[in-house]
């Protein structure tokens, strides 16, 4: 038996949580507080801070399909996707999304941070090695942590790095993660060298396609798609329902091998219960939007591409926009802070991005390019945002 | 640097995933393979298998808000909760909930699972330790597993154990960590002497109360409520909205610094989408309806122990039940599969757990309660289940 450790003496019940105003006061300082704003159903703001990238959470088709499937089907799915939590909208939305993205199979999961926890730890484990970029989703984060796996973290695209950890590493079993657009930045991963690192060294690799669906490729197919890597035998896709196809959820495509393993060991798929069959079913309804308008991604594209050019046009330093995100640096969390806020008071509403969301010293606003923004819409927004612009995010 | 360890070569793309089909092979042999199993929108089926304890998942109320809400608010809630992914909806919510438990706040999650995930995290970490019960909800041990603080999961049930595990600890700040209602079997936890012994040793409680909301306590306000612990400084709830409310989602209830914590650290919050608008309406319905109808949860109590007395009488080992849950060992995997599979064929539909969802050697039916469940369902549901029980399962 191992000795007892020191006993720690009774506090008061009070005082159990003293530590948290410490720790709030530590955040307070740093200006890395936070707070909700719960919104209006409707704004006169513009929007350049949500993820509904095509504007279908608030299409009629999309809502309307929520709206009589939570009549029909009940507001709630009612247990484990394998328990009574499996329905048929669940069934129609896994075939038609591995239709759409020429995949074998599909599983649809309660959100995308479950999907990304389910996909990395069901496909890793203590016999595997990890590869990631050291700026990977939070929720794949928390995956690699789970997993149990040999770890390697590299630095932010550098695929060099990737291929020099698998060469390296000391499991045979190895999966590379990566986001395809990074969430933040907007800029994308490169596809064709990973995959081509994983192909000389034998690993799987896994994307997540959350910033690139509905946005890149043929019709909005994704940037796995467009990398020509859907449908290949060693490449999983993992996706949110919560962005371009505007509601909740998440899905795993790949392989059938892959989706039989998650639906029998994916702990964040057999212990949740099912998605709500509303946000299933508007999830359906916007992959038919978007296979009938398969001009929509092109216009988010388009653009992102003008807020970009009139932001560096005004002096800003500005990401190269591939995807729907912008980003802009800022000299500091606080300034950040104060920036979006005064972007807010004129109208204007766009994300802003502290640690931990980013890492240290890295504040910035995020924007995000809308398929319905106009030309004027831009304009307006490039004018208030550059005009508030703290000093240090002029280039 | 470290001498590079053994280089794998490559292999082809297809065969990347062969190790799946070994362990597919591996957990067919012990019959744990699982298959999803689509349902329609009405069943002639009996449904013991749901977690829909007060049936307002199709209650027009409850779905009629869903759909409301999705009209007017959208399909998703377009962002993180700290982006545009907060609503009036989810306000009202997160106040009803506090004011129906009698916390002074709550947050709401896009699931009970990260709800737990981020609990759990944001209230410990690698300067605490976290004493847990070894049979609490996957996503509780999940989130321990992140949490990085020295973990202690000590035998099911015994609070001594917690007791010795608090006072042995090595660092300061301590959590316990348990269901209210143990998920598999319905067995309670004794969180009476539980809050004493954290109150004894400076320790923090965290009780997930999934399956004792909307079923025990005064009008169905929970196991934590009923132990007088509801609003206690030193206790933090969590809840599924996805069980007796009908919808999805989850919540953390507790003091206002816990909360406010959470929103500022709690990963699984930050990086995640708002809950979809429907769901939260949907969870602000059933709430409306549980503060008109205390009468409900009672029924489900009454269900539950007709069931267990019936199947008793029948000669079957059960559970005595303390909440919706019934629960019956079967000699094996296999056993269960089969048993439940014979329920179905007569029209009962139970639950079937067996590893990972329950230890090796434990597979048993999970049968759940239902407020609307009358004395000839109940009758009926004792005689097929009894009839077809495999030779194992009897007393
Ligand atoms: C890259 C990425 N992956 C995963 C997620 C998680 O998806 P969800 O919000 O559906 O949980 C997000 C967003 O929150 C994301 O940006
Ligand atoms: C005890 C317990 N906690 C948490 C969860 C997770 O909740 P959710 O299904 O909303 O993710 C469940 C059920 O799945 C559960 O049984």
């Amino acid at each position: 038996m191992n000795a007892p450790g020191p006993a720690f003496p009774a506090t008061s019940p009070d005082q159990v949580f003293d530590w948290l105003d410490t720790e709030a006061a530590k955040r307070g300082e740093a200006g890395l507080t936070r707070r909700l704003h719960p919104r209006g159903p409707s704004s006169d703001e513009l929007d350049l801070a949500g993820d509904d990238y095509l504007g279908l959470a608030r299409d009629k088709r999309v809502a309307g399909a929520a709206a009589a499937a939570a009549l029909r089907w009940g507001a709630g799915s009612t247990g484990s996707r394998l328990g009574t939590g499996s329905t048929e909208v669940h069934a129609e939305l896994e075939h038609a999304l591995a239709r759409f993205c020429g995949v074998q199979s599909a599983l649809v999961f309660s959100s995308g941070f479950t999907a990304n926890l389910g996909a990395v730890t069901a496909l890793s484990g203590a016999e595997s090695a990890i590869v990631t970029d050291k700026y990977i989703h939070a929720s794949l984060v928390e995956g690699c942590r789970l997993a149990r796996a040999d770890l390697a973290a590299v630095a932010h695209g550098d695929a060099a790095a990737i291929t020099h950890a698998l060469a390296t590493r000391r499991k045979q079993r190895a999966l590379v993660v990566t986001d395809s657009v990074f969430s933040v930045d907007g800029d994308l991963a490169p596809l064709d060298e990973l995959s081509a690192a994983c192909r000389s060294h034998g690993a799987a690799l896994l994307v997540d396609d959350t910033h690139g669906f509905g946005v890149l490729g043929e019709g909005g197919r994704g940037a796995v798609h467009e990398a020509g890597l859907s449908g290949a035998p060693d490449v999983v896709t993992t996706i949110t329902l919560a962005t371009a196809l505007g509601t909740q959820g998440g899905a795993v495509l790949g392989p059938r091998r892959v989706i039989k393993h998650l639906v029998d060991t994916a702990r964040s798929f057999m212990f949740d219960a099912g998605l709500a069959p509303g946000s299933a079913a508007a999830a359906l309804a916007a992959l038919g939007v978007l296979r009938e308008e398969p001009e929509l991604p092109g216009k988010v594209l388009t653009a992102a591409q003008g807020l970009a050019a009139g932001l560096t046009a005004a002096g800003l330093r500005v990401s190269a926009p591939s995807s729907a995100v912008v980003s802009l640096p800022a000299p500091s969390a606080e300034a950040a802070l104060t920036w979006a806020a005064s972007c807010s008071e004129h109208g204007i509403r766009v994300g802003c991005f502290r640690p931990p969301s980013v890492p240290d010293g890295a504040s910035r606003l995020r924007l995000t390019a809308h398929a319905a923004l106009s030309e004027s819409d831009v304009e307006r927004a490039v004018k208030v945002i550059a005009e508030v612009a703290p000093r240090g995010a002029r280039s």
